[in-house]
């Protein structure tokens, strides 16, 4: 077994991910829900987690049956999320370590490598509007997170639509790897009560312009009537001529995410 | 030859079409621009109108080089467009008959059949935000037609997001068919400019609740950087288990739009 | 109620199909199935049928179940198949009237209209190999079907793949609409039994071949591994420029196939 040069990154189905790192365990937005075929709670991806990455409170992304799950299969350790979620994740895991964000706070993961916290414009219910879920002087209740890991930089959107915020916090960075929602936002759908995010187009416009050179594209597979198909986005970028390639992860099978030369940028 | 008993329902690209019933010809948003291969301005479709009806302005709903060659080409004809668009009409087109409409105004077409005006929600600029762009008590500038012909009730959208104030409008009417566009509405179009309308996802659903059983998707085929697959509008038809026939339609090549019996509801 | 002067074309699903013109029913390929949901069989589409026209012998073509049960609600009912079904026709419906026919044999519908029996290229087992299934001087075992309905012309492929002979046999038509096969055949399904059909891609350039102005993908939505994407015809029309309206059908929701002026042919 060769000890691997690049960080490893697992897609769980939806917005959950795996990432090893310098021996490092990550997880963000693990989901996993016996009522979907396949998606019944797999053991070993969970087991001996260093961070558990949250970007929000909905289940497929605080998942309530998981996260206990997870906590007691990985001694030491810790929750990283927005800080208004602390009393929510206590509640699940209680004694485990806590770490509340914030857009801006960078954070060290010793031994894996940095995280950086950026924006993400969402909301709780459709009802309340898009915006960064802070009220009344709370820090944002919806993040995304950029993280730097020997040499590579992975960009974990959360659920988010674009704004020019998120544009300019993602333009200090250098993004090679984005894991951006496809599932989109519709008049129908946000009256069945879903929350929208970006689609496959703003993907791929967000992507290159953050300058990543890989786009995955994530949250397209699990609910029906919230889903996208997988091809779009690979049609979009051919059809924009983005300078990236679109990667389409298999559940479940590690990818190498081994850093590249870029182009110098004109 | 024989002759016809259903309404011809032409497509000149975009949200341009023609349709002849009773033997009166009547165009909607007829869009012809020599930069783009295949839209030179033809001659023969845009003779003879009798009723030019135009959903608001737009160059490629109201088109500055069109209007007056079809009007100069239809002794009689009458334009019928949203009232604020009385002055820009009469400047393309200086002495031809113009009625002005607002929702629910309906119009009788005489040997043709009836005209309902429907909303519409767009805007002029983005910077506008989404409305039906009445200003200062005016009427709105946007619009949506429904036709009731030889039987056939057709609905043109217009340039519109899907709200409930154009489903409440719409439930009052019977529609057989939709012809909707599904451009769709993203940030990054926007930010260049281009103001959005409903996706194909939408206007599935739009189509479905407003009782249609043929969905023609439209402008989807002309700009690009604001285009649609084709076949995204069936894929998603048969995906949500549509109850509609989703058609695409040949640019120039007629269809005789006849009514087909309804299964019974229940 | 308007009395129906057009041909009302009624999708079953998979290569199913109910046509109505002047008073009279016809039956292609029906097949039904309660282990595919939605497919349970219906009484009402299949009653009072004057003719049962089949394909070739498969049995989502020719339905072991359903055949017996249309003869049963169908009195005086002439089922029109290739010669060599004969007899697998009269075991499954004993002393149903039976019409045997080969290629290029016109057969009168009286009331309706004029059947036109054309080549098929297909397999029993793919160990047979493509061919018109004709074995030691007997008849073809696959045909396709050609029907002048109310002046317009609908091809009813059948099962079959491109071919030289198949294109002049549809030259001698001038076929309006055209229900084509669009599953393909691929070197995999083959090992898996399968036998296939021409894809969306010949189904388009042969329906552009035959003239259609009409094109309508079938035997796409049934069979887990053996379908197609709905869309993917309408967007190879598009990309080929192909001058045809591509449609498809609500499986159970009629549709009216009205004649309408072509285009003159240069």
């Amino acid at each position: 077994m060769l000890a691997h040069v690049a960080p490893l990154v697992t897609w769980l189905g939806q917005a959950g991910f795996r990432l090893e790192a310098g021996g490092r365990r990550i997880l963000i937005d693990p989901f996993f829900d016996p009522d979907f075929p396949g998606r019944e709670y797999p053991p070993e991806p969970v087991e001996g987690c260093d961070w558990l990455l949250i970007t929000h409170e909905h289940v497929d992304h605080l998942d309530p049956v998981g996260v206990p799950l997870i906590a007691e299969r990985s001694p030491g350790m810790t929750v990283v999320a927005p800080e208004p979620l602390r009393a929510q994740v206590a509640a699940l895991a209680p004694g485990v370590a806590f770490t509340g964000v914030r857009p801006g706070d960078p954070l060290e993961l010793p031994g894996a490598g940095t995280l950086h916290t950026v924006p993400a414009i969402h909301a709780v219910e459709v009802a309340d509007g898009y915006s960064d879920g802070a009220r009344d002087g709370s820090a944002p209740r919806f993040v995304g997170f950029v993280l730097e890991l020997d040499g590579v930089t992975i960009y974990h959107a959360g659920d988010t639509i674009v704004t020019r915020e998120l544009v300019d916090a993602l333009g200090a960075l250098r993004v090679d790897v984005a894991l951006l929602p496809v599932n989109g936002r519709t008049y129908y759908r946000e009256q069945a009560g879903l929350v929208g995010n970006m689609g496959f187009r703003d993907a791929v416009a967000l992507a290159v312009e953050a300058g990543a050179t890989t786009l995955v594209p994530v949250h397209w597979d699990l609910f029906a009537g919230n889903s996208e198909r997988p091809g779009a986005t690979a049609d979009e970028a051919w059809a924009t001529d983005a300078p990236l390639h679109v990667l389409v992860l298999r559940r479940g099978l590690p990818w190498a995410a081994a850093p590249a030369p870029r182009p110098a940028t004109p």
